[in-house]
């Protein structure tokens, strides 16, 4: 959701390299263009016991949630994502939240660790821009160099114990030619919320004023442009402040876990040993 | 998995008038080919203690294991999946595992109903069958009134606690360019285990001898065909049975939970309140 800088020339394109650099403290910044082609998910970490619902809340609502990994309780490894991935350094900064309140920002996890945590990893629009962009549909707002403006709209997601409150959605604009490719590419990307959800008139999915979002920047609009709405990754983060879970965990916007998997490749594909 | 049988004149369409005869017991046959056009799906229910483990199991292998609906510890509704559904009645017959093995079969949960069973759905083969056959790929096994052969691969699942072991796939012939043509099908049913992950050479996933399966018939193939194999929905049924839970109750194959949501349908999609 942050503001995605062009891949430059010193972006990292191994996605373990950067991770190492990571985890070394030589690496700080955003990961936005950082190991190009590499899926980057949003995380969060929950304690065990709210854990179970969490996990209920995420294969309800696959289009904010989709889950491309959780780990063992007390177990910072996601080896589907990575053989070396430790969650406690190898994302550049954390937000620590106690009963849903922010206290703090991080870059290690390791003192505060638990033996009850577990990890959720989420795919993020990351995925599916880069692949409007490779198609040549413009992106408005990361050619203004800004964030989506994102809106909290009057659709419930469905509540999994604590967890539960409205769908958050992200926008986009485009001419209505492009709208319509963009909505057949984004559907091949349903780890990165898939297909659009609404398209059109805001007011239809509780929006009052599209000028003013309830988070990123104001909308950048071209005359002709249709508004188009996704499923957004603020929606688990804010199901998780609601909740006012003991602690949570959840990486820093534009601080991403850059994995190993292709951004290309679907659902993880059973493979023979080699 | 069960012989699927041709969509007749007893055929119910209405998948919700379909439950209340299986509810009141006047149905009591397979469901392939009821309420066309409608999701059907595999049955599990483990106590809560094992539950967090399996769903992560799910997670971990969406291939053969597409979770389409989980629900609450105790609860035996899946109101994501019909408004009326109880999963204590609404399934023809059940299979009852006591540590892993089977007892009996049921038509009937309500007397052993617990506070800590949790139901999983995960989507089958027919919606991607019925697609098959829409778009004129015959399926070999269905002509011959078979089931399809099923074999049990050198490929392991990605364990979750007790659950893992090995994927389990299930093979259908076609003709090389219905080969291809069925496997750019499938791909758009992630619920319904989505596009193939092998085919041609059985031994590469470790299947010795094609002619014998480990389940179901022997294959159907004609002078050209090659075989084509899909992640089969006894990978996790077998899981249960390896990881010997204390209770497991699964449906009996063929007999499945027919659902609201069209087997079209893809992602649930948020929507406006009506």
């Amino acid at each position: 959701m942050a503001k995605p800088s062009k891949a430059t020339l010193s972006s990292v394109s191994d996605p373990a390299a950067l991770r190492r650099s990571i985890r070394g403290g030589a690496f700080k910044g955003q990961t936005a263009g950082q190991a190009p082609g590499y899926l980057q998910g949003n995380l969060a970490i929950l304690p065990a016991a709210d854990a179970s619902d969490f996990l209920r809340f995420c294969v309800r609502n696959p289009k904010p949630c989709p889950l491309i990994a959780v780990g063992d309780p007390g177990d910072p490894r996601l080896p589907n994502l990575g053989a070396d991935i430790d969650i406690r350094t190898d994302v550049p900064r954390y937000r620590i939240f106690l009963d849903g309140v922010f206290v703090n920002s991080a870059d290690d996890l390791t003192a505060i660790w638990r033996d009850d945590f577990v990890s959720f990893v989420l795919g993020c629009s990351f995925s599916f821009e880069d692949a409007l962009m490779r198609t040549a549909i413009p992106v408005r707002h990361i050619d203004a160099g800004a964030n989506a403006p994102m809106y909290i709209t009057n659709i419930e997601t469905t509540p999994a114990g604590r967890f539960g409150g409205p769908l958050i959605v992200s926008m986009r604009a485009f001419s209505p030619a492009d709208a319509i490719r963009a909505t057949i590419l984004t559907d091949r990307y349903p780890l990165a919320h898939g297909a659009p959800i609404h398209f059109g008139d805001p007011a239809q999915i509780g929006i009052a004023d599209l000028q003013k979002p309830d988070f990123g920047n104001e909308p950048v609009m071209h005359p002709g442009d249709v508004p188009v709405f996704w499923a957004c990754g603020v929606t688990p983060q804010s199901a998780i402040r609601a909740a006012r879970p003991e602690i949570a965990i959840t990486h820093e916007p534009g601080f991403m876990l850059v994995t190993d998997r292709l951004a290309e490749g679907g659902l993880p594909q059973p493979r023979p040993a080699a």
